[in-house]
């Protein structure tokens, strides 16, 4: 046990926390394009087959969201570090979508065509807890790069996976 | 998009999703122990400090998180491979705590004593969708350990964390 409040020692043991890197897109009635970099993201069943995101109601994209708006999960591989950096805060609105294969899907749901992945998601619920909403999307469809080589976020740097044990 | 049912191709995505493994813990009224390794896991809230679990409904630790338990999350270090073979389906019921530096804690609730991070969350919502129940649980303590070394899976194989980029 630290001598730390609850809060940080919290902030602290996520960020020994590792994880692949995922770009949450949305967009708007008028079209305005939103995406975020997220830790938070999470399958949740696969029966139906659905994911979960964790939003703070502080982030731009939140109110689209809470809107009810659908959302793609774009999760990055290692060749993708340039897209996290501008996503995770290096740039706000459309600026967002400056570097990277960024196109829009049929629903004007902005997605980046070299992806690891791209799942994308029917938003089905949305459940409020203190600082966050939790959205679950039922997924619609899947697009998969072939190779395995996901960007991975862990102490404050993206870095890449390492050997097998 | 790849010529699949879209429940295999969620699992071939999140085959290729790294993350941290977790062993969730906990206790029933007779004090028979549980642990799982998940990584459906995820932090929901710093304010209040909230983390979140899926689980399968099918586990045998389902039904005693259903009635209300709270549960311990343990963050594996690097070291702790063996443990995470052995909550991962290696054992069943007790002989789970037979690797690892298990203690229970005054709650009777396992926990890794050399984890990276432990996490004892006070179980709050419980949320069903599909084959699984989302659990939401209030940060209560959290024990660190100094390094920050995680033990990570990725594409069915324990990995070490690689080169920051």
């Amino acid at each position: 046990m630290m001598d730390m409040d609850l809060a940080t020692a919290l902030k602290t043991a996520m960020r020994g926390f590792a994880q692949s890197v995922t770009i949450i897109t949305t967009v708007d009635d008028e079209g305005q394009r939103y995406a975020m970099a997220a830790t938070a993201v999470t399958p949740l069943s696969m029966d139906p087959p659905s994911m979960l995101i964790c939003v703070n109601r502080s982030v731009s994209s939140h109110k689209i969201l809470e809107g009810g708006a659908n959302f793609s999960l774009n999760i990055l591989s290692v060749e993708q570090n340039d897209v996290a950096h501008c996503c995770g805060g290096g740039a706000r609105g459309e600026d967002r979508f400056a570097v990277g294969n960024w196109t829009n899907d049929e629903n004007g749901i902005p997605f980046l065509a070299d992806a690891q992945a791209v799942i994308r998601c029917h938003q089905r619920q949305r459940i409020s807890y203190g600082s966050h909403d939790i959205f679950i999307g039922d997924v619609q469809t899947i697009q998969l790069a072939g190779e395995v080589d996901p960007l991975i976020y862990l102490d404050g740097a993206y870095r890449r996976i390492g050997p097998k044990l």
